[in-house]
């Protein structure tokens, strides 16, 4: 399928306004993003696995039960997680501030918060912001709220991407944030996604649910799943297609597209990690399964010893097999081949005399690929993943104070 | 019970002798080791649940089998892992240069291998070491013995205990190393036991398994489980007690003695861990069981988060509260107490107004006790774990090269 990349994120589809402004939560930066479906949209939403889950994953989960919403509203600075009863009350005010300010019910209102674990939100200040961010809205404000959703991002997040599905041209944009706690377990980072396609929200639903599964659960940067993860797509039938309510040919290009921006958004999570030096495709071949592949290529990224060894650009494929080993995914060491790039280093299981400067040139880029075959199946998966840093260990050392 | 320390480790122990020499696989720093007991010995292991083994411990598994052993033989420097047919080989063969040297058969020596993984042995220095190695034994030889099985730890870990069981004075005495790579999963880095304790073979190996679940597998550094773990204790009865055939007291006074020594060297290990500046004593009351406890427990310490904040000296509990919910245990996050030192920071779930002075102190020590009460059952698990520092990450950097 042959994808036209498009300027913009959240409001690159038709009939999307958004805003992101400073509302006092931190010092300077932006805090506040709004976004605005100007017609009644299906929506949909995937949540975090942990169990801890913030206020606001609750309220939105509740929200969301109907299939119907028309607004995201998203804080940076604060989470609102383990705030107990006074985090789900500040949680459901944000959305009666907004559905006030924007004439529409609280429960067309999705909301999320990033930021610090455990503290209160600063009431006041969204007392007096979410009225005035209503007042901000517009075509050309996604990426301010692509901005004022960011909390130690380097980069802002958005993508858009258009086809035609059913004869119109259809897009998808989004915008997500992340850099740590990334480690996303059936569910993802924050990433809001507006379409303007037309599409049954049940199918909406299937349609996140299978990408976030293909696109933000298959990166990690520290293996520490957040408590307020959270993947949210609104389709408000702009672009005019016949309403998707089957899964025919167009869901299929659909799910295709919405693959697309997912995909684009996790994989630069993963380009922003926190102190990452490296951006590490890997690729996990002939997988006894899917599922299988999927947590070998996790505990392989997920290692602090393969992190730190790609960080000093040392070929240490021992380590690599070592944590493979640890998985709880039954596989024969004896049969796994290792590649840096196209450069193999170890053959059914054991090392091979590899070119070390060779290695050591691969491994001095910030993009690298490393192939495991594990010859068992048929299955391929494809990860993403960084380096361990001394930045990382700087920037989590003092994130709080 | 009254356990008695005594000076030394591996040769405290009634009839035991060791060596520690420089053979040649490392530059300047003795890389060889060697144990004998010089009567027969009951003998027990408990070996590493990675499913890449390295070949020193398919050996050492093979000899046991019978519960015999006299000798254990083990070299730093190469881990003599993802090495195939020739690492067995190897191995074998360091045992036949053993019991040449030594006047037993092979299957009676334990060999043990650790540092880096896919490189073959040296077999060339190791056929002239071995016999050397075997005309060095000595009663004084168990401190260079220690300092012999060191990779990247800094610390020697040696300790030995006395107790009297069954009328006569009783020494379990006994070596570890492990500085990274310390995840160990149902059994840990390297640790030797000797004793003069007589003991059935299946009574020593039962007690070994027990007390290694409750020390070394309560431990984590870095989260990586290596693939040369092992634990082996010798038992060569003289110190002239009845032997132990059944579990009576003086096998629960036995089970407490090499508790206290595992526990002790365990300790040593976290201790050590490469790059940590804290060491952290984690009690998790009131879990519903054991085996939850510890499952968060190691949940807790592993987190890079958690870590990352113990390094800046930051009370950031809501680390803490996510980690733990990012562990497949069901527990209540709304009934969760947390404790630093004596420092209430969190109680049913959410934050109290701490004195973050007294936080900062509190957590400035090298030794910080952290507790979490879940209120849920009547199991307590202690664990220890490190931060996560700089240096880890120079020092993982750079291992192999």
């Amino acid at each position: 399928m042959k994808f036209h990349k498009v300027e913009g994120g959240i409001t690159a589809a038709q009939g999307f306004l958004a805003a992101g402004t400073h509302c006092g939560i931190k010092k300077n930066k932006r805090d506040l993003a709004l976004v605005f479906s100007e017609t009644p949209s299906a929506a949909a939403g995937v949540y975090t696995q942990n169990r801890v889950q913030a206020a606001p994953v609750i309220v939105s989960r509740e929200h969301l039960v109907g299939g119907l919403a028309r607004a995201i509203l998203c804080n940076s600075g604060s989470a609102n997680a383990c705030t107990g009863e006074q985090g789900l009350h500040d949680a459901r005010r944000m959305t009666e501030l907004a559905a006030k300010a924007l004439g529409i019910a609280a429960k067309e209102i999705v909301v999320a918060s990033t930021g610090v674990i455990g503290e209160y939100l600063p009431m006041e200040v969204l007392e007096k912001g979410i009225p005035e961010i209503a007042g901000q809205l517009s075509r050309d404000g996604g990426r301010e709220a692509a901005e004022a959703i960011m909390t130690t991002d380097l980069a802002l997040k958005e993508c858009a991407f258009r086809l035609v599905i059913g004869g119109q041209s259809v897009t998808v944009g989004g915008m997500a944030k992340g850099s740590g706690m990334i480690y996303p377990n059936m569910a993802t980072m924050l990433a809001f996604i507006t379409t303007d396609a037309a599409i049954a929200p049940e199918l909406l639903a299937k349609a996140l649910r299978y990408t976030v599964n293909r696109s933000y659960n298959l990166i990690t940067v520290d293996g520490n799943t957040s408590t307020n993860d959270m993947a949210v797509a609104l389709a408000n039938g702009a672009a005019g297609n016949q309403t998707i309510i089957t899964e025919s040919e167009d869901y299929h290009r659909f799910l295709a597209l919405l693959q697309r921006v997912n995909t684009e958004l996790a994989q630069k999570i993963v380009r922003d990690g926190e102190g990452a030096t490296k951006f590490i495709e890997l690729t996990v071949k002939r997988a006894p399964s899917y599922a299988a592949g999927k947590v070998m290529a996790m505990g392989i990224l997920n290692s602090t010893l393969v992190k730190t060894a790609f960080f000093g650009a040392d070929a240490n494929w021992g380590r690599i097999l070592s944590a493979m080993g640890q998985t709880d995914i039954e596989f024969y060491p004896e049969r796994v081949d290792v590649f840096l790039g196209e450069l193999q280093v170890a053959r059914a299981g054991q090392g091979l005399r590899f070119d070390e400067a060779r290695a050591k040139e691969i491994l001095k880029n910030k993009d690298i690929k490393l192939t495991v075959d594990l010859k068992m199946g048929g299955e391929t998966v494809t990860a993403w993943g960084t380096d361990l840093s001394h930045d990382y260990v700087s920037i989590n050392a003092s994130y709080r104070s």
